[in-house]
């Protein structure tokens, strides 16, 4: 049997349906079966949302992770005591909130307090600050705990996993970012993080072209040409399995992508339209690439939905089963390289 | 009971699946209801490909369009006799193939010959030439019958309809061909075709932002700010029923396409890989804001299949279908503004 692990949990924005789905997704009790569960965030606005939104799950109050107990959902106090909650609407102080549980989560991974980190969904504009001058919550990860690693975006949905080569910037600066280096890298730790992570001996990734129809042979650019197609021989050539370019329309329309353990698109709306498509109310997204395990749900903060009580919260499940699936297999394969796993695992 | 519709089929890439969905489509007794179809191809290749597919569908032979009869499949030969198929292989000559039967179904369009034009997907690269410099048969159209209109390239799968602001052209030209001018010249062929083409009186339109995450209110992007929001505010100023920028995987994850009667994406796999993730097998692609009615499935050649008889035609029924459609929606629609719809119609 293996330990349970400690699951932080930040809250993100209190107006949109983070808590809603949080809450929700512990209301099954075979949760705590597999994991010790402490929510970064507000005993108070807990109180208010289960209360609100009708939902059963009950908490304890911590005042810090060590005093989390097993089978218990632990809330632990990141935030000033004035905060409220007002459905739907963009706040500074939501925005505050939500980076002081993500300081205080980063403060206790650090400290060995915690063994993964899944996030709640922000708002990227309130959040926004000296202190937060991150895209996203991948950027932020990657700063703070990164030791010097560069992430991966990973959106993935069973075995349907959908990278990014450039993550959150004006599309006009894609096409000049898309270099062979960045493709290079982006597929190292794809291949790294599908094997090390999912446990895939021998992962296949697909590459998605730049421009439409996949340049058709340069009439329609020539970035296929002269980057992406050299980048993938080259790996290629190192016994990497990457196939590709692929015009991104007709590599989703035709199912294709069944058929490859990853997918790397070029950019944003690229590859997450069609996730996203297929995908929404499962989907999970993973920061790979860093020593610290993070997940979220594919989701925003929603805010057309939230305080009615009709959030699924399927996909913050399925992000909380991903990080622990990710974090276990991660420690057995470094058993397995270290030589120290034994029958007793 | 309305005259039936003749419908000019061009063959496209006689080694790629375009035979097969077609000859399939009409294997059907029941499309002879609805419609004259000629085949503008080869009678040497359609009976080829009929007997090594085994597809049931016979067919007739004539020599010009205004000897199809009812009830009958007919071919018009429009190529070279030493035309040879040769399934899933890029040749030159098929390309010429490909591009005399669409200049002779223009041509007898344009005698009134032939009412509506489905097209069978052609190579792109291979019908490339100096007659034929076109990225695809919608600027092809455009040119060749659009008598000065402007096209809109629309993709739908039943009341799913998504159309481009941009089409075929590298992704770096995207951002500045993005204008205000051309976002409204869109919005305006797009409404006047949900309109007159499809019937619906008040057509409601959602617009896709150009960078992620709609831009984040600046911090991905300026375009929404200075073009997207601007253009759309005048449209609706002017009593249009358009909203947005919306950001596209969001938009699509939700769901929220189902509220719309049609959707506008700024670029070709903003718009098509979300699309096609969710319809390739029932796609079509109709060229809308040109006085001629051009249809064709949203599929390709599909080389990987080509010729082993897997091929499913669904795609190329609903385009039959839709030209239909859309013909006696026009037809209609003309008839009701001049005043001349009487109770024999």
């Amino acid at each position: 049997m293996s330990k349970k692990i400690k699951i932080g949990i930040t809250h993100g924005d209190i107006n949109g349906v983070g808590y809603e789905v949080i809450l929700k997704s512990f209301s099954n009790p075979q949760m705590f079966d597999l994991c010790i569960p402490i929510l970064y965030g507000s005993p108070k606005v807990a109180a208010y949302q289960r209360k609100t939104l009708d939902i059963s799950t009950t908490f304890s109050i911590i005042n810090n992770a060590g005093e989390a107990e097993e089978r218990k959902f632990s809330v632990l106090n990141c935030v000033d005591d004035d905060i409220l909650v007002e459905f739907s609407r963009p706040d500074r102080k939501a925005g505050k909130s939500a980076l002081m549980a993500l300081e205080k989560a980063v403060e206790d991974y650090k400290a060995g307090l915690i063994d993964v980190i899944v996030t709640g969904p922000i708002n990227k504009n309130t959040i926004h600050s000296d202190d937060f001058n991150f895209p996203g919550h991948t950027e932020f990860f990657e700063e703070k705990l990164g030791e010097g690693k560069k992430s991966l975006m990973i959106l993935m949905n069973g075995d349907f996993r959908m990278a990014l080569t450039t993550t959150h910037m004006p599309l006009k600066e894609v096409p000049n970012s898309i270099t062979k280096e960045l493709i290079q890298e982006k597929l190292t730790v794809f291949e790294e993080t599908l094997k090390n992570d999912f446990g895939i001996l021998k992962p296949r990734i697909a590459v998605f072209s730049l421009n439409p129809h996949a340049g058709d042979d340069g009439l329609l650019g020539s970035e296929e040409q002269e980057v992406i197609i050299p980048a993938l021989k080259e790996k290629a050539d190192e016994g990497m399995l990457c196939y590709g370019p692929y015009a991104a329309d007709g590599f989703m329309g035709s199912g294709n992508f069944t058929h490859f353990d990853g997918v790397l698109a070029m950019y944003h709306d690229q590859g997450l339209a069609p996730f996203k498509a297929l995908s929404m109310s499962e989907g999970v997204n993973f920061t790979a690439g860093l020593p610290v395990v993070r997940t979220s749900p594919a989701h925003g903060t929603a805010y057309d939905i939230a305080g009615k009580g009709d959030a699924n919260e399927d996909s913050f499940r399925q992000a909380i089963y991903a990080a622990i699936d990710i974090y276990r297999n991660r420690s057995m394969n470094e058993k397995l390289v270290s030589g120290s796993i034994d029958n007793e695992d």
